[in-house]
């Protein structure tokens, strides 16, 4: 069998011991924060029904999604009728994320739940992207919600929250990001854009962060945008680029509806709160903030390396999605955390280094002479000083045996000699 | 849309909060425990390629996997071309169990792993069994294995580890029983059983426990036993539940051979040893004892509830399969929890029953008139006493609001007074 065979698909990725170890932990802590600061748990299958996962996020997202095929008579009958369509193959989809799964859920539940519903959920997730490095196609994602509470209180806990949750796993030099849909529209229409050219205008402006200014002109000139129109845009990007626009001098004019003054108020009042609850917290106004679904209705928010391109979550206020499901309209907010980005973060902090991590002690013995309930019981006793203890049988090159250990993670070890076991720490 | 359409999948389930939360400190508690005991993590996808999941157990298996169909280019080639055999439209298939996958992994890293090594593993696995009650479609797996070392020494640390993280869980009454397919092949030679009928008595075997031996012999009837094969087997079967026949009488004559000697000899050393190190432990021989999968080539056992058909969880040992993958003959023994089984079990215990559970407590608060920076800061102090706080706008109908709170675990509740704060306990 070729070496391949051993490899698992393409885009997924095994994970070692000394990794996984970490994995667990810190998704272990994500959790004890979350539920500390009040969030509820819920689990959904990984599986959801094709008609609930197609077309919450628009058709483009529909080829991400991994299909099962349909099993056993109903598979036959399918073949047999000529049913070649993708749609007519599957019965089951693997979820692309946490939300529509929650949205269900909470259709479901409704009456039962308290109001407002605060939940928590972390799982893995399936897309299938072209893979490329660090992008997977099966990851894990962290999620608080908040369903039922139309007021900006949200967005101020589900940041306080996540920005508590990062602290905790000691990620520093982090900044919030926030922006609100109703400002991008008002952006939009004082730059002059046509109502109906708006989604190609977000579609072009979430790509700042990748290219220049004047390549989304650009590609909005080959949208058929007029020259006035970007004139328009390269004017007001660039100054709230510079600061002589910004978030107030947006506010007051002819374009401001109702809706964007109740954002522009909210927006300003998340930002203070969040400052002042959280000493110390990057908190800013970017209008070029976009965010790519297409459920956002309101606030949208990200966390990432200051200065640097790492996002580390993201979220923002999808008010039409849950009553999607049960045909009311029901408020919602989220924020939900990239667990790898994290645990890429996590690897490079004092905690990831070994550093403070528990005693790991493996234990060798001789199977030829040693008698092993004896040694069972003896590291019960050895638990007392060394959290973790593993037996290995003491192989003839030990130093190659250490090498392995240390490897996954062991910080000490011992050959076995009775009451006499002598416990070492393992050289650097 | 209708009500079903917030149904998860036929055989899969939502876990509501209560619920989740319980799953989550259960789970936290027996990988404590894995690793405590001195098993190391590894992750796998929950997608493998086909050709790793079928065959690994059989033809019949294979109709148990939900398979992904091909997307974009590669699919619409295989239509072209009249593919239309499942295994043409699909190129992934979702794991059924986690030990095919860490047979995979070994294969791929064995060069770097220590030998043994000591491994668990948890997650979902999914199987496309028709959906009945308390057989989920979707459900976790607790595993932990030793791969790499032959001898019984596997077993006892196997069989040990599982007693004590039930033990940890709280759950008492339970018993192990254990069998040798060796010993299984003995029993079939000295009833007089064909070589290539061993797998029919097998497969009649298994069912013991839900059906009477004579349903057995009737069954086996129809396979074609011969009468004086039949009688032997009643007679043997009848022998070792009295008692006439155990374990030590099958030892000596001429149907013995070596593999059989040194499995009897193994078996009871296992037995002893672990009736030694853990007192009052339940471990008894049941030579009807079969276990299902194909891949079993020695030692197998089952945990389950006393004189109960609950089972908690089996294992045995399987030395061909991890090899299967890298063409070496390679040792390997697993115990396998079933966490829905445990779960629950749990829930009819006292920590299920919400007694000594931690204090969560739901703090309401009036929106229109309290300052909800105020109220973050003020649930800090609080969680120092309360470790779980969550924050809700007080509803008109409070009782209707402490209902839904209680059910989804909150014990303690209080209204917004600034530092005059009351947290009461929630009533009975």
């Amino acid at each position: 069998m070729s070496k391949d065979n051993f490899l698992p698909p393409a885009g997924m990725r095994d994970i070692e011991p000394a990794a996984a170890e970490i994995r667990n932990d810190v998704l272990s802590a994500i959790i004890a924060n979350y539920k500390k600061y009040g969030f509820n748990s819920v689990e959904t299958p990984c599986l959801e029904k094709p008609e609930n996962l197609i077309g919450k996020k628009g058709g483009e997202n529909e080829k991400l999604i991994f299909k099962i095929l349909k099993r056993g008579e109903e598979l036959k009958e399918t073949l047999k009728n000529g049913g070649l369509e993708e749609n007519d193959l599957t019965d089951l989809g693997l979820r692309y994320d946490l939300t529509v799964p929650l949205a269900r859920y909470y259709a479901r539940y409704k009456d039962k739940l308290p109001k407002p519903f605060k939940v928590f959920q972390t799982g893995s997730v399936w897309r299938a992207e072209r893979p490329q490095k660090s992008r997977y196609r099966q990851f894990t994602q962290c999620d608080i919600d908040i369903i039922g509470d139309p007021t900006p209180n949200c967005e101020i806990e589900l940041i306080y929250v996540t920005c508590k949750t990062l602290a905790e796993l000691k990620i520093k030099n982090f900044e919030v990001r926030i922006n609100d849909r109703q400002i991008l529209k008002k952006i939009s229409r004082d730059c002059g854009i046509n109502d109906d050219k708006y989604g190609d205008f977000l579609i072009s402006l979430d790509k700042l962060d990748k290219k220049s200014l004047e390549d989304i002109i650009e590609e909005l000139r080959k949208k058929d945008f007029n020259e006035e129109v970007l004139s328009n845009i390269r004017n007001m990007f660039e100054g709230l680029k510079s600061g002589t626009k910004n978030i107030n001098l947006l506010s007051d004019d002819e374009n401001s509806d109702e809706e964007y003054s109740k954002a522009h108020k909210s927006l300003s009042s998340i930002i203070d709160t969040v400052k002042n609850l959280l000493s110390g917290i990057n908190i800013r106004f970017d209008p070029t903030l976009v965010r790519g679904m297409d459920y956002y209705t309101g606030t949208i928010y990200e966390v990432n390396e200051t200065n640097g391109k790492v996002s580390f979550g993201g979220g923002g206020r999808y008010n039409n999605m849950v009553g999607s499901f049960s045909g009311q309209n029901i408020s919602a907010c989220g924020f939900s955390l990239g667990f790898e980005r994290i645990i890429d973060a996590f690897f490079s902090t004092a905690a990831g280094n070994n550093e403070n991590k528990i005693k790991k002690a493996a234990l060798l013995y001789s199977s030829d002479k040693d008698n092993y309930a004896e040694i069972i019981s003896y590291c019960e006793e050895l638990r007392k000083t060394y959290p973790v203890v593993s037996i290995f049988d003491k192989q003839k090159n030990i130093s190659n045996q250490l090498g392995k250990l240390k490897e996954i993670g062991y910080t000490h070890w011992g050959i076995y000699n009775h009451q006499a076991t002598q416990i070492a720490e393992m050289a650097k």
